[in-house]
């Protein structure tokens, strides 16, 4: 953390946990008895209770996605360039609210939770999460909160999943839907992608058969390959040969097995090694898994505008011109679904050169881009539109 | 194998081994005492000695270009349909000589061979070989057969480096050089992918740090990640949608982490499971660290028509449209720099959907380009050229 939070940050926030015992039907037809949602929420819900936002996570995303929860920390929440006093998502003026998803591993019910029905550790026993039943778990959410319309739900790769669904499932809670770096649905080379991180994390012997915490094991060398394999399809071949180029750690070739050479396998590994430890490998393989199956259009027979049909939002959709994992073709193909249903959509491809990695990361043309939406959104507000 | 051997195979073939006691010494500064070569030829080798052609294999091929080992077989050699008699490599016009490389497991001295000083297997302990040392061993192969100059060297992907760095190291032994889908050096996302693929090989249990053949292990997880990653890079995302698309085994989503539910998983681990068993874990690591360190450009200030200037050759340089592990922009960096140099350059950009594996592939335009190319060279030789 920086020696003093600064004037536009949220400063120290508290996670919250709420207990839900209402039982959840899911889409694969299992009936999830009760689960806790953990969440933070930045800025003050208005007495009309008209100036909620919805945050949707990533693949690895929690909760935390503004602020500090300790002043020691050396890093604010994931989403802290966007969220703040004066930032993008305004907290003088919204209701932030970020939770970690149903599965993950960040405090909300997970695999690595109790099941209360056994006493044991869920573990793969912990049934398969759609990007459906998050919608489902976050309008409870929204219920407890006392939210019946998100001004605006937003989000970034399968975060941005969850706005589409959002925006079809509750047509009625969401005014503004952002969908950022996102997809309708994955092609076969995101599939295959996500399939060989599975399998590293598979074959780790120490995964035992997802069984790993309740025998002391964990699968470090699988999570590990999994993470390093995730971080070459968020970054842009440009921006790598920008950070890394060829560059020789030691200056030279070292003709040796063991040795780390180039700068961008330093990077890898320590990107690697930091997840190991910090994220659960059943809620990576969760994770993927409700990324593969995410086919809005599917049941439509391939028409994405038919699926989307239901929708009253409007809409915001941003891609980044070097995202080779959600190319902007694909956020085009979100557009025109929503303009043959003549929706209300701003299409916004940002030039830049950071990959996928762009939804997180502060670029001027991207922020300008946002701050005019929330200023249109703050006015609807104002209007008590 | 069909039925009967087609009239354009070049029939059973078996593949020879050359000893070689001159002791080479390589560009890590290391010597190997003395080594084996196992290499096929297909056609005859003129009295004149002046129609031999060399192609040099890929990351994962050997010595086994063209042709059968035995009436039984299911599958020819890896490059049959550009070699047989009336095919590109006509077999009635030309001598043609593969081999496998140095480093390689197919037979020729690699990882898996035993250590003539110590009586064990070489293991982690074989020196790293890099495209300078293989194309001086090539170099002493050519010397063995009686072949001075040859008519044309070509090879695809690290075979076309091979290809680069003859025409650079023995210009007056090249007349031809044909380099396809390949590049002067890798980038940081290439060498990214390799190196996820050392780290899925390395961090397997029974990898032993590269002593599994003498402690009775193989590091099959590993090697299975590392190949499935690989396959991911050769296929373009256009081709894996035509051939996969989202297509389900079952016809249907199972909800179940232990079923293979999308075509591509399946096909990936069928890849990743074939190649087990039939290739050495310590030559995958030694042929990407070969990709990796390939940089000629590199002792020149990064200037490669500088590097290439010795070279005398005339070039053929074919590149496909779909390929994204080496782009068409990577061929054109070498076209860019033969032309700098005022050399006879050809250029081909093949427009296709199969991504980097095209090479290997039967592709109409391919063909012609290479057919076309080969008349030209077949011509020369007929005028004694």
């Amino acid at each position: 953390m920086p020696e003093t939070i600064p004037a536009d940050s949220v400063g120290i926030v508290t996670p919250q946990r709420l207990h839900f015992d209402a039982p959840l039907r899911l889409s694969s037809g299992e009936t999830l008895a009760a689960y806790d949602l953990v969440y933070e929420t930045y800025g003050t819900l208005s007495p009309q209770r008209d100036n909620a936002i919805l945050v949707c996570h990533a693949l690895s995303g929690d909760h935390h996605a503004a602020g500090f929860h300790d002043p020691a920390d050396r890093k604010a929440g994931w989403w802290d360039n966007l969220i703040g006093p004066g930032k993008v998502l305004d907290t003088r003026r919204f209701f932030v609210v970020s939770l970690n998803n149903l599965g993950g591993c960040s405090g909300s019910t997970g695999p690595a939770s109790t099941n209360p029905d056994t006493g044991k550790v869920w573990g793969p026993a912990f049934p398969i999460v759609t990007v459906r039943d998050w919608v489902e778990s976050q309008a409870r959410l929204a219920d407890a909160l006392g939210v019946d319309c998100w001004r605006a739900v937003l989000g970034g790769s399968l975060g941005g999943m969850q706005v589409l669904q959002w925006s079809m499932d509750y047509p009625e809670r969401v005014a503004h839907a952002i969908v950022i770096a996102a997809a309708p649905r994955l092609t076969a080379q995101n599939i295959a992608f996500n399939e060989v991180a599975r399998q590293a994390i598979r074959s780790d012997p120490d995964f035992q058969d997802g069984f790993y915490l309740e025998r002391g094991t964990q699968p470090g060398r699988g999570l590990r390959i999994a993470r390093m394999l995730g971080h070459i399809t968020y970054l842009s071949d440009d921006v790598m040969r920008e950070k890394f180029g060829r560059d020789l750690r030691e200056g030279r070739i070292s003709f040796d097995l063991e040795n780390v050479e180039f700068e961008v396998e330093s990077y890898l590994r320590y990107q690697g090694d930091s997840f190991v430890g910090s994220f659960d490998a059943n809620t990576y393989i969760l994770m993927t898994k409700a990324l593969d199956y995410y086919d809005p259009a599917g049941a439509c027979g391939g028409r994405l505008a038919e699926a989307l049909r239901p929708a009253k939002a409007k809409f915001l959709v941003v891609s980044f011109t070097s995202d080779w994992r959600f190319s902007p073709a694909r956020s085009r193909e979100i557009v025109k679904a929503l303009h043959d249903n003549d929706f209300d959509v701003s299409y916004a491809e940002i030039e830049c050169p950071h990959g996928h990695d762009a939804f997180l990361m502060k670029i001027p043309a991207y922020r300008e881009v946002m701050l005019a939406y929330m200023e249109r959104v703050a006015g609807e507000l104002a209007d008590g539109g």
